[in-house]
């Protein structure tokens, strides 16, 4: 297969910090597009991929999966996307397409595997796929999303990933116009569930340890913000959300949030892989037939859905925009929680 | 307020066996009903109740929520019901009616707390309710059930306890023809389980750590019998089920359960309260779009659903009639889970 060499950032081991490198990227099939990448958004997962954090990392590794681009090239069988066209991917380039659950459109849950943008097995070239820390990528035009062109390009990227992870579980879950709906965490994640939540009509909270980020959450659309670490404010809203999105990348202690769940309420875990510690207690699940749930990402129809309700409500990430040399140390700022709320690389930045 | 003399049979304290007893019932208010108790379905409930084991029980405690008898006596202002008709009752005999759980039916989560059938509040004559091992009960008719005529009396009480524990999240859940359910521990709950699911058209596997209740539970109407401790059978079933229906009243690792539930699948938890240990592994959630919750007995509409649906379907619970003297036998037997599947109390016995 014919490929074209390309210009990335990546780790060559779990301890060695990213840096320039080449890549081989394939050239267009007759239904995929060439996307030459504008911008792409630092998630949490491209660092714990690149430190080898969870394991199974193959090395080198191009992290990246809030991707938007311009189409600069279009096999001969694409017919939605057309070279000129801004195009986003998020983090899946292909799914078996199938299985029942890649027919109902839930590709993350694709029964044989679907293939992450990076580090997932690269069925054209073998190895594995190399994501948007690079300077073009070709991908299936199925799993190529549409921006809305009035919004703000840099901001549409995590949008990709921060997004739809909080977006699928609002819509799975039914949130609609005065649901109640809490957030545990404000971050990059928890940012984007309260502006997706308060576009939706939702009612929303803020869970946070500390008051000092009580007026940033205002502003971003929550409509009360409540410390966790204060029993009263706790006892407040007992037996109030009728969805809790739970953003917290670390082991924490969920029992107290259950409390606060209504009854036929769920606690969706988006962020945090692993066990239960300390453990879940059944009582409040059982006495109030609430549910602890995970969520992982979204499929694709319900990712399109997503930036046409964005493109709709002008919702786009917060971000803080940065050079690609500058990586490692958003990487660092990003363990910190120094970014509000999202670093996006200008990927004009790999050219330099 | 006017009382009659009842016959009774209850606990003084943890430590005594369970003895004959006289107590007071209410006389009849205008919405009330009196029945004269035919016979009571003996649950677990009512052990733990009677031996404190989750403490709060206030003494003497007389157990028994699976009662069916004859109504002896109406108020003026009962309309739904006449004397001389089959009553049932289950585990509540009131609560506030006004709060939006109860207007939904929800009566079992109501938020000013429902009024259980023995030891909750008693809100006529102070102390604590009284259940059904006596000879009366008096009843508000909102709280009392209409039973099918074509079903064998004794084996319609547990339906009361057992039955309505496992239907309600069958039903919640929309288990319908094609579902795939199954069913963790086969005693009283776990053969209701597995005859309601069966009912309902489902696709019905049990688990079971041993091999010798396959021929029972092909028999209650399961279609496969997986033997959790075998890892190729689990392994044959991993993303089997829609709704996993846990019985189990004891501690147990729900982890391995988890992983045989399919993408968007829930397993609901009825029988254990108390905190999950081992700890609850999030990445199946996640990665799925799993749930774990929890769910208790159901309301009143839902209850009468259920005796209607095991009317038309022929559905009652096995069971083993004993008589009143014999309860502290039956419930060291019951430990042993040395029942098929509920015992069932033929009050006429207490009038020996």
């Amino acid at each position: 297969m014919q490929t074209k060499n390309s210009k990335a950032f990546g780790a060559e081991s779990a301890q060695a910090p990213l840096k320039e490198m080449n890549i081989q990227r394939r050239e267009v099939t007759p239904t995929d597009v060439e996307i030459e990448i504008l911008y792409c958004g630092v998630c949490h997962s491209d660092l714990h991929s690149a430190r080898n954090d969870w394991g199974g990392t193959i090395y080198p590794v191009v992290p990246g999966h809030e991707i938007v681009g311009r189409i600069t090239k279009i096999g001969n069988q694409v017919t939605q996307l057309k070279v000129g066209d801004i195009g986003a991917v998020g983090c899946m380039v292909d799914s078996c397409g199938q299985c029942d659950s890649c027919e109902h459109g839930h590709e993350q849950y694709c029964r044989n595997g679907h293939t992450l943008t990076y580090n997932g097995p690269d069925k054209y070239l073998g190895g594995v796929t190399y994501g948007g820390y690079s300077e073009r990528i070709i991908v299936d035009e199925k799993f190529v999303l549409k921006v809305p062109k009035n919004l703000d390009l840099p901001a549409v990227a995590p949008l990709l990933c921060a997004g739809i992870t909080t977006w699928s579980p609002l819509r799975h879950w039914g949130v609609t116009k005065g649901s109640k709906v809490a957030v545990i965490g404000l971050g990059g994640l928890g940012h984007m569930a309260i502006k997706l939540a308060h576009g939706l009509g939702a009612e929303v909270t803020l869970f946070s340890r500390t008051p000092n980020k009580k007026q940033d959450a205002l502003k971003l659309g929550a409509h009360h913000v409540i410390i966790s670490t204060d029993g009263e404010q706790m006892q407040s809203v007992k037996g109030k959300f009728d969805l809790i999105i739970d953003t917290v990348p670390y082991v924490h202690d969920i029992n107290p949030y259950v409390t606060t769940l209504n009854y036929n309420g769920t606690l969706v875990l988006v962020g945090y892989l692993g066990d239960l510690n300390p453990m879940l207690n059944t009582v409040p699940l059982i006495m109030g037939r609430k549910s602890v749930a995970g969520s992982v990402i979204g499929g694709i129809a319900e990712t399109q859905e997503l930036l046409d309700f964005c493109g709709e409500h002008n919702i786009v990430s917060d971000i803080e925009i940065i050079n690609i040399q500058d990586i490692n140390a958003a990487y660092e700022r990003m363990l910190k929680s120094d970014v509000k709320y999202r670093f996006v690389i200008d990927m004009a930045s790999l050219k330099k």
